[in-house]
């Protein structure tokens, strides 16, 4: 088939490459001229413009956006809008929230546009060589597209998951899920570290992938990272987060779901930001207050 | 490879057949005659008793025991370790505790007997067609039974870990990871089952099994529960522990290591082991005493 593709960051142009490496005509764009030009280096048909791009396109058209969610998003989104034509589809392959999604194709239905609400999963190399997709929308629509998920997805790795919002709500809890298993792994290296045994974790986290309860790609991941340093003495345990744990979190308060283990792993995160942590010092005075433990005190100029 | 074991139950009898199908000779006991015809119908040399067994082998002799932890563990080798001599070796493959399984060696290197704790994972499946071992002991006679774990692991499956005790307590820390796996696992279909859109569950897990971050066993498994009943309607959410988590966060508060997300996951097995909370009475007390706010009352007769 033939689509364009806005957004040539790490995951739109390894998005590309999957693409054309499955016979399937790309026409990129993106406000960066050289990763246009490195797009069309590989194959794809490059466009200057969003106006370009839609021209180079026969109806009805079919353009993947795959840039930050949120302002670049909606930028693109406003900006293409008028350029399309009822009857055309606009897949949003990056990590909006769910609500946003839903919105979004409430507001292109009204242009006769049909949206997809994509959730990615598999990184870099999963844009590259096969992922994971969830995807939201209309579903007779879907079939039509369905071709391109089934080509660049490694096998059973995409989904009609329902209507608007569903794609991305689900990418959203799986990122939730990611949380929780990243830090029960890591809490269980945790222990390893602190006890006396003299565990090479390399070769425990490749136990572990092979033939274990626990084996997943995640543990491989495990294994890899310890590779590459025994002890992980070059990283600090400062654990960033981009967003879509926290609305998994906010998407449990609203639903009053339980889920307190994604919930403290979240907040396991932020503890790791803090240097010191204020609540530390509340609990560190108070058993000072009650009982005259001893506090360590912070070194003032 | 020629050795006995000791415990025919799901566990020893599938490594049983593992060990024939890779041409050990296995001698067969256990306290149940049946679980004994029944190996022997499969190959095995039936021993009616530990002294037949001792008796069938050529020492220095490889025992391998598969029993329950604590107390049928410790009659065993209590049982046993007159029948031996300097040089044989036991191994331990079921989940004993690491402290259990550093005395141990200890006790049976006074009668020249080599002890290994074995951690074994991968589930009955795994026992009979390739599963992770974790192995602590002498790193030196390990080596002469290394070819066994080769053989009945599955490639990379097998691990010497280092002195006894860490096999099991590899094994332990394992199962902690489990835990919290499984319980973020778990709270991410709780959200989607509170949320309003209609996912099918089994296809959820299905396509967050190939190509996503958190493709894993757990959620291979997960998709296998709900192909057999889509919304786990014939199942309640009680949540047992066989005590290797308990084990885990016992450890984790020895060393003060923080492990919250496996610590909580373990609690959370023991709130759905309550029909009603305590402490979910004193919260209901506690908001009726300042707020007025009303309480759901028991049915008392």
């Amino acid at each position: 088939m033939k689509l364009g593709m806005i957004g040539l960051g790490k995951m739109g142009y390894n998005l590309v490459l999957n693409l054309l490496r499955h016979q399937h005509e790309v026409v990129a764009y993106d406000v960066n001229e050289q990763a246009v030009k490195k797009a069309a280096d590989n194959g794809a048909i490059p466009a200057s413009t969003l106006e370009d791009m839609v021209a180079s396109l026969q109806t009805p058209r079919i353009i993947w956006v795959m840039v930050p969610a949120g302002d670049p998003l909606e930028s693109t989104i406003t900006a293409i809008t008028p350029l399309l034509s009822p009857g055309d589809i606009v897949i949003d392959g990056g990590n909006s929230h769910y609500k946003n999604s839903v919105k979004l194709a409430a507001r292109l239905s009204q242009h006769g546009i049909h949206f997809f609400d994509v959730g990615t999963s598999g990184g870099v190399d999963g844009a590259e060589h096969g992922a994971c997709f969830m995807v939201g929308g209309d579903e007779a629509i879907f079939r039509n597209i369905e071709p391109i998920f089934k080509d660049i997805a490694v096998t059973n790795g995409y989904l009609y998951a329902g209507k608007a919002g569903s794609g991305h709500f689900l990418k959203m809890v799986h990122n939730g899920i990611e949380y929780g298993m990243m830090q029960s792994i890591a809490e269980g290296f945790e222990i390893l570290d602190k006890s006396d045994f003299e565990f090479n974790y390399e070769q425990v986290a490749k136990v572990w992938s092979n033939g274990s309860v626990i084996r997943s790609w995640l543990m491989e991941l495990t294994e890899q990272a310890f590779a590459k340093d025994p002890k992980l003495e070059n990283i600090r345990g400062i654990m960033h987060s981009s967003g879509e744990g926290k609305w998994t979190v906010e998407t449990a308060l609203d639903l009053q779901a339980s889920a307190p283990v994604i919930a403290l792993s979240l907040f396991m995160r932020y503890r790791s930001l803090d240097q010191d942590a204020f609540h530390g010092k509340v609990v560190a005075a108070l058993r000072n207050e009650f009982g005259g433990h001893a506090v360590v005190t912070a070194d003032n100029p």
